[in-house]
């Protein structure tokens, strides 16, 4: 990763010139390039404390540089990019420590318990919560714990269709390991590209194939995780009834809790056939009673994502087209993977039942379109800053019943706190039960960006709350939501978190100030 | 319930004349009647603590009387019921108490903690792992704080699917109130007629229509929890990243943490369809292989079951014809549920992958006979100890690529402990990673059934732990199972739920001696 954007740097372009116009149009363009790289401020640890460390890792896996520390440095929200952009780098860790098996993830643990260290654990850094910025007062220093060298499928049991990864894997060595014995996890967030197996675990993850393949914390069959209490192993069984479910204590737990060092997932065999369609809706309303009527009759496609009419028109699912030709009405993409037969029988019922409801299929180049830009969104963001203007995402999810009441509150909070922000809005995610509300804003950066964000992002989630609907369906809690977890869990929830954090991490030398309010 | 034997006592029967005659080739014929019921001890508690519990809760729900008493004392495992038949009821509640709302509940909490008197929440009374024997040493006294005034169906959302049920209805109430709104829960465990909402929550119940329902937990949208610490509720959305889910700590947490005093459940519409049928298969292997391909192909039926050659060589699973003309191989029973279309579509594609893998089709007799009995073997149970025949259930869970030998080293540790005992078994909850397995023993009680089977009983727990399954799938950890549960969770998850426990119920007056090491 670039430390001042998204992903890879060869990929980074500046913005096509059909949304120069339109960005033009809409907010103006303001040249605003980022500041030449920064370097940290030097190591605040007693440097001396990392020598044990070198003993037991190896000199090579105990890092002080400017690069490395650079790079571990926050994440990746447009507040992270934008006190990047300016040079800030006031978050980054003393050191970057890389164990190379679970034993030296608790050699690591152990170390800083003893020296009371403030450990980050760090998958791909692709955190938009804030999830990579723990509190430094009262500790002797903050190590960033990079997961880079646990990147093994550990086993396979074909049998039971499950698989044992390690950690640090992103998602493409994930699948690609898996895909060598013809089988997959089929978890594709954004982040998809640069975020790891481990972070998904400990965020909650949701990918954009979430209808077909589930969430991630439905792929997790078990868990290993290091804890400074020691190590705890989960998951004897498909399912039990063993007392409460401790895995989806582990699951979410955003660092704080323990390291996660294997995680067994269910697997499922490549799909013989991919297929992409769209479909036209018109309006949001109508696309998303068919959603919720296929999600309740138990015929979902493997993906499925409404657009609004505001995203639709924008066309921001087909990034390539971005200011062109202006469509009406709601898009849908509906994305079918698995057996030949399989597919074809799903597609005729979802076909039929789409039909009935009032759909216009659009052919296949719109569902195509969308999977050739699945993950590119976060670069045109870093390409809007660096025309002056903000673009950010949040996202919850809500019950069906409240859908449209949570859509419009957060929507009058944006719209009210940023004056001409341009709010565009997505479900991707859906259940029986609900589905998630995935928002993009774009508004003019202006003098003071931060201040700006900040105050539209807290408008947004007490709107959330107030509407009743969770402050995160997949991007986890961080430091940014924090602060409204409590609205969420309660006092006694938070009671609970709290006595769990402390008995496992006695010391709070676990991303002190992420998660637990 | 009649206290020394399942169910209703109108329906209690001696054996049929089949069976009869089977159990006295396999283990003679032993007059066993039970005792004439006895009266429960005193109560032991200072009873002028209870006229505050009476002032608040109205005297007619604060009862000491025997017959009360008597009806809350234990469960209804094998156990449970020769103690009952036997005269033991030393166990029994001091007094059982019957809140009529949440803050009822949360009084009544109050008040056991300012005496601190150990409460027992009490839903069906049909536990069968101990769950309702709370530990007397160093309490004031033991209630039983019956949840049976808390049977409202509060609120349905059809738009959502969800509707808002009270603990303390039991199975055919609750399915009964979501008829008339045209909706149905599924869930259908043996205990069913007897067993209670908040029972299906706080043990992780499974019932016989998993595979097309679900498990009770994955039916749980929401909570609301009274708890010493005060009052949670959880479940803000369909699905969530807003750190761990603490609803998997109060799924399964069998009253030690808090009183489940609210329910949110996923519905769906009543099925316009139920149809039922058999298949056999020349062995179990054959049979769960089958099972495991539908599951892993996501072809399941709404109902799927399948005997070893045991179990159906002796009928279970058609009470109605135990004895009766014996059968070869595996009986595998389907049901599927739903609209006219979907079981069609459904029984095509299962039928057609089953006849490829080499089931021989049965008609529909075996299946409509098992939907018949399907909630009557624990009478049976009543009617062999009558005769002088221990006989008892346990089941577990385990992956696919260990049931063979799970299955293989408990039937081996209940023959070695048990010699001349009958074992039977059928899987009958099924996922994608692995299935259940429910063992059925039968042996002559001899002299000492309660010790004869605590050891078979430690055996098979060993056996199942050293195989790798879970210690239960779905009748809970109660007590009976507890010494075997840190094996499944590690010293570090004994630690958290030891953690969760003091937090919540900082005094320990929630059923002590259950769940937690």
């Amino acid at each position: 990763m670039h430390p001042q954007r998204w992903g890879d740097p060869a990929r980074a372009e500046a913005l096509p010139e059909g949304a120069r116009g339109l960005v033009e149009l809409a907010f103006g363009l303001v040249d605003s390039p980022a500041a030449p790289p920064a370097s940290p401020p030097a190591p605040g640890i007693d440097v001396t404390l990392l020598d044990e460390l070198r003993a037991r890792l190896g000199a090579a896996h105990v890092l002080t540089d400017d690069e490395t520390r650079r790079l571990r440095t926050r994440g990746k929200s447009t507040p992270d990019l934008l006190r990047a952009r300016g040079g800030d780098l006031t978050d980054a860790p003393d050191a970057v420590v890389r164990p190379g098996s679970h034993d030296e993830v608790a050699a690591v643990l152990a170390w800083a318990v003893e020296h009371h260290v403030a450990v980050v654990p760090f998958g791909g850094g692709t955190s938009v919560t804030g999830g990579l910025v723990a509190r430094r007062e009262g500790y002797a220093g903050v190590v960033s714990l990079d997961l880079a060298r646990l990147r093994r499928l550990l086993a396979v049991d074909h049998t039971s269709m499950t698989a044992v990864l390690e950690p640090g894997l992103r998602g493409p060595e994930a699948e690609a390991l898996l895909a060598a014995q013809g089988l997959t996890l089929g978890h594709h967030p954004q982040s998809f590209e640069f975020a790891t197996i481990g972070g998904f675990a400990a965020t909650r993850s949701s990918g954009q194939a979430s209808a077909g393949y589930g969430r991630f914390d439905s792929l997790v069959v078990g868990l290993r995780v290091a804890t400074p209490r020691g190590d705890v192993r989960l998951g004897a069984a498909p399912a039990s009834a063993a007392g409460p479910d401790l895995r989806q204590l582990f699951l979410g737990s955003e660092g704080a809790f323990g390291v996660i060092t294997e995680v067994t997932v269910r697997v499922r065999p490549l799909p013989e056939v991919v297929h992409d369609e769209g479909w036209r809706w018109p309006s949001f309303d109508a696309g998303a009673e068919a959603v919720r009527t296929l999600a309740q009759a138990g015929l979902l496609p493997t993906v499925l994502r409404l657009s609004d009419e505001t995203e639709t028109a924008i066309g921001l699912a087909r990034p390539d087209e971005i200011g062109g030709q202006s469509a009406s009405g709601c898009l849908m993409v509906a994305g079918f993977e698995g057996t030949a037969e399989a597919v074809a029988a799903r597609r005729t019922a979802v076909g039929a039942l789409l039909t009935a409801l009032g759909g216009e299929p659009a052919g296949e180049e719109p569902g195509e379109a969308w999977r050739r830009g699945r993950y590119d969104a976060p670069y045109l963001r870093d390409a809007m800053l660096d025309v002056g203007v903000l673009v950010e995402t949040l996202e919850t999810a809500t019950f069906w019943s409240r859908r449209g009441a949570t859509y419009a509150a957060v929507r009058a909070a944006l719209e009210t706190a940023l004056p001409g922000a341009l709010v565009l809005c997505h479900l991707s995610h859906v259940y029986e039960t609900g589905c998630s509300l995935y928002f993009t804003v774009a508004a003019p950066a202006g003098d003071a960006p931060l201040e700006r964000w900040r105050a539209a992002k807290a408008a947004a989630n007490d709107a959330i709350v107030a509407s009743g609907a969770t402050i995160t369906h997949h991007h986890a809690v961080g430091s940014d939501h924090r602060p409204w977890l409590h609205h969420e869990i309660g006092d006694v929830g938070v009671s609970v978190l709290r006595a769990v954090k402390a008995d496992l991490d006695p010391t709070g030398v676990l991303n002190p100030g992420v998660l637990v309010p």
